[in-house]
């Protein structure tokens, strides 16, 4: 069983600016469109655990569903999914811990943690394994943190550091246990 | 011209823990002390920039005066100097770019610039022009950020990225201006 980060922060550790801007995102030049691992990480995965607000985020999109794994929404507020995606999404709330059981319990062993307040969450109860990433290279200055409080200090190991596009550092680290 | 910032930080972007906690600094086995850079920069600097509270830090330890180029101590608080650091150590205060051309003037142009609010203060006026940031693998979930808020978003380009010890990722990246 294992639960993976996989994200993109700016130098100064937010995954969005002032008002959800993520257009930096994009500001290194990827004419070929390269992925960083994305898809790679896809395959492995079993599935995708994300937090309310990112699952509406990608609903905003208004593009067509765009994961291939199941996903599980994490959320005390939305009671139904939308009709096209009830056999993509179920809904979860409550413990941390409980949640990670009834995921497992479905099949599910390989995840995917996504979105701000959640992967804070899973560091909060050290539940993250890996966490891949990415580094785009600008000091935003304010925003959302990737990071926040923690219960206690987590120690990782840095497994590997591959550079992107000449400019974009992705790394990984296990946590050490 | 270069201002430089030289700086270990946590995963999540502290430079110092609760309470000022530095031990993390050392929590991956160096048994060759190597020096990660250090040495080689402090030969290509003229002189360094700090301010009070590094100044005091480092008074502190209550060891012989570490540093063998000339220290500017930016400080608003102190009056004087102790007399057998005064050829060594110069007191600075007011606008930024006033202190730095006080510190040209004098013959110094290729500066350290280090400690938290130091480094924050010549951010948020555009003043640094690369930076070497090394990271130590652990999540501390609060402390002492490195970063701050800024005036404007900040583009570096990425230089080079070291891995040292295995463990310890060290990224240079320099202001694209």
């Amino acid at each position: 069983m294992k639960n993976t980060v996989f994200i993109a922060k700016s130098l100064d550790g937010f995954i969005a600016g002032e008002n959800g801007d993520i257009d930096w995102l994009n500001s290194i030049p990827n004419p070929d469109k390269i992925d960083m691992g994305y898809t790679e990480l896809i395959q492995k995965i079993d599935a995708i655990v994300m937090g309310r607000a990112t699952y509406e985020t990608v609903l905003g999109f208004g593009i067509d569903w765009p994961y291939t794994k199941h996903v599980f929404v994490l959320s005390h507020s939305i009671n139904s999914i939308q009709k096209d995606l009830k056999n993509k999404v179920t809904l979860l709330h409550g413990d941390l811990n409980d949640i990670l059981k009834t995921i497992h319990k479905k099949g599910y062993h390989n995840l995917y943690i996504d979105g701000g307040s959640t992967i804070q969450n899973f560091l909060n109860e050290d539940l993250i394994d890996e966490m891949i990433l990415t580094t785009i290279p600008i000091l935003l200055g304010s925003g959302f943190p990737l990071f926040g409080n923690l219960n206690q200090p987590l120690a990782f190991d840095h497994i590997e550091s591959k550079v992107f596009l000449n400019q974009i550092v992705q790394d990984r680290y296990r946590r050490r246990r």
